[in-house]
């Protein structure tokens, strides 16, 4: 049984069929097939160098002795202290920090815990369209089924939407509804059509949630809206706390991705299973950053420092909105997140272009991406990623493209973007 | 439906078949028994304040944008190379820091994501035991089936014994494997018995794995040994690499464990796979504590920086050993990690002690350590919580003491010890 290479060979261990279909991870390939020094609004992550008092703050918790060691598996109490006073106000409830908030790994280490904690072998999970596509591979390494129900784009494609208009038919949800349908995903503000989902909208989601004893994730990853008061939170809605499990994540809120603390909040029945798989997946989070955005979190004060933080990225939206203006190429007005669908039906790319292999047979917004990468130098998203094979087509005329990006980069953005000019059909 | 708490009522939502049967974890029972100064030889974490010169190295890796968003899911290049330039003469081969290497959020979740990527519903996995409690839990929820093959305390138990004699059965090992087994957790150096495996061992281990094709998690966590050139990495051995991937960890070699930054190393095939299991469980590492770890890796002289660690322990080694030696507890004497196992037979609890219900059917063990915890003020873990119920009964008359704790914090252990003196028996 003797092996000279460690390589695919015929008697090689085998991989477990939960990971073994798993597609390529997408959010590479852009990157790998742009010019280094192509503009990227691809990823949805601030390219701004961290302040000295983020820097300041850090070292602050790093010095700490007992911010090295392994924090508990809930979470170190300074950080969901501080959870706690944030969030109280935000869920119109006091929170208890030992029973209702526990510390993740980021976001998508608390979605893990909750599709472990929860999916049964055979168990469907809604997920609404476009989804984040780490949920598919999340909910079926555990055993469940992903169900999908499209938000479709309505509205004059040759003219700029509201994200508004990308709607859920609520019967067709209804219709998707089994004995077997365990929770629904629900993603709010939404990446990447930046919709902020109305309060009817909500209800109706969770009356059916309700009717069929559904849980709720709701993953709030980030909270900027653009327009005032439009954004509630899903656990508020009537009924809802006890039946939802709210993600959360520090990274979008400081400019630091790349620090994976994220948490998430619910009653202590519901988090006390979460905590269970939590403990198991990875043990602990990371302490030294924990604590640091248990001091950040401190310090600001929330209406301040999100009203500056929203109209930061308002000028951001308005700059990246006015370069596609510009060149005549609509697209979908978010009122929430830090992302703009462009509608790239008018742009023609040429006829004898010729994509690589692995392009081929994906659907146009991939060629176009591509294309888009490797001609223009920007690098964007194919939103087709993030719907089911079924429903890809409603989207492959769309464009995802980040806009928390410094406002240098936002500049180089917009003049390569006159690039496009040549291939924009006159209608 | 309306519920008016989210507390257990009936028609709650339910919790998966994968966490509702998960125990309570043990690590935090005794802490929170035990009054807030006792002396804690518990959970296996340094507790020396952060040199100037960690603090330094964060500050640097903090200052860098980049470092401050996400990360590549394998982990940062920087990270990756300077791991592969440490680890890759200890292999005794180059490594590929892209095709053989990946960053996980310490080696818990190294760990979770090898189950997740190799285990089918109903594969078995050996461990031996004792075995470091979490890998039960991540195989269940992983589908898989953990099966137990002890290591047995040999020689006499009212004497001093090296970590050498608590010995694995080899033909009992053989006798538990079947079509189903597909892998074998191996730690070395051990936790919590101390022992570095023989080569003649490892070499055993090797021919069962090589004969019935299984592979080899060797979960090297730490690297402390106090007898010279014993330790050997189970990859290695004779045809072992291919089928072997190692599990590592900064948090020991740096005083860290609260970082949470550990690795993968194995072969091209071994590691795609878990990397796809890895992408999806935190899609990726936080990213300053990667870099901050890369550069101390990068600055230290391996074979210097690992004499001293090694010089240092091996003092705080013998000073746990000589506080038990002055009482008359003999203990196991280890050859590498960080623990002791004292044997506990001659210790007689008092005999109307009272038990808290969670106690009362617990092993002697436990019972041991909530009163020794209690009344002496020192915490300690109960060993049969790393064994199967069947084979409990194996080390109800031990106890484990971490040492890599400060030398004020052996001073006192040493001194608290002594009040265990009115206890010992006579023989
Ligand atoms: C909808 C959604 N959920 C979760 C995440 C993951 O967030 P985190 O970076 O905290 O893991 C993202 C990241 O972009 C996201 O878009
Ligand atoms: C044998 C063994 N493996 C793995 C771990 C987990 O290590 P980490 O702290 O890197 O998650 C431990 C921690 O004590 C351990 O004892």
């Amino acid at each position: 049984m003797s092996k000279t290479s460690g390589d695919n060979i015929s008697d090689s261990i085998k991989v477990s069929d939960k990971v073994l279909n798993l597609q390529k991870d997408a959010w590479f390939l852009f990157t790998s097939v742009a010019s280094p020094d192509a503009v990227n609004l691809g990823q949805g992550f601030p390219d701004d160098p961290p302040s000295d008092h983020i820097k300041e703050i850090v070292a602050r918790a790093i010095s700490e002795p007992e911010c090295n060691q392994y924090a508990p598996p809930k979470g170190r109490l300074h950080a969901r202290q501080t959870l706690a006073n944030t969030f109280g106000p935000l869920f119109n409830r006091t929170l208890d920090p030992e029973t209702e908030i526990i510390v993740t790994a980021g976001a998508s280490e608390g979605l893990t815990d909750l599709f472990a904690a929860f999916l049964d072998h055979g168990d469907h999970a809604i997920l609404i369209e476009p989804f984040y596509d780490q949920y598919v591979a999340n909910i079926t390494m555990n055993g469940g089924v992903p169900i999908y129900v499209p938000l479709r784009p309505t509205g004059d494609p040759t003219q700029n939407i509201s994200s508004r208009e990308w709607k859920i038919d609520i019967d067709e949800l209804r219709s998707k509804i089994t004995k077997k349908t365990k929770l629904i995903v629900f993603n709010n503000p939404h990446n990447p059509t930046g919709k902020v989902f109305s309060r009817e909208e909500m209800m109706e989601i969770g009356k059916i949630a309700q009717e069929f004893n559904l849980l709720v994730i709701s993953d709030e990853y980030d909270r900027y809206c653009y327009a005032p008061d439009v954004f509630e939170r899903f656990a508020t809605l009537p009924e809802m706390w006890e039946r939802t499990i709210t993600v959360g994540d520090s990274g979008k809120t400081f400019g630091t991705t790349g620090w994976c603390v994220g948490w998430l909040i619910g009653p202590k029945y519901l988090i006390a299973a979460a905590l269970n798989a939590h403990t198991r997946i990875v043990f602990c989070v990371n302490s030294p950053l924990q604590e640091a955005i248990a001091i950040l979190l401190d310090e600001i004060n929330h209406k301040e420092y999100f009203d500056q933080k929203i109209s930061e990225y308002s000028s951001k939206r308005e700059k990246l909105m006015f370069a596609l203006s510009s060149i005549g190429i609509p697209y979908t007005i978010p009122q929430g997140s830090y992302f703009i669908l462009a509608n790239t039906s008018k742009i023609q790319i040429p006829l004898d272009y010729e994509f690589p292999e692995d392009f081929i047979n994906k659907p146009r917004d991939f060629k176009f991406c591509y294309w888009l990468a490797k001609e223009i130098g920007i690098i964007a998203i194919p939103p087709s990623e993030f719907y089911s094979q079924k429903h890809k087509y409603l989207v492959e005329n769309f464009v995802r493209f980040a806009f928390c990006k410094s406002d240098e980069t936002l500049e180089l953005a917009a003049k390569a973007l006159i690039m496009l000019k040549p291939y924009i059909k006159k209608c």
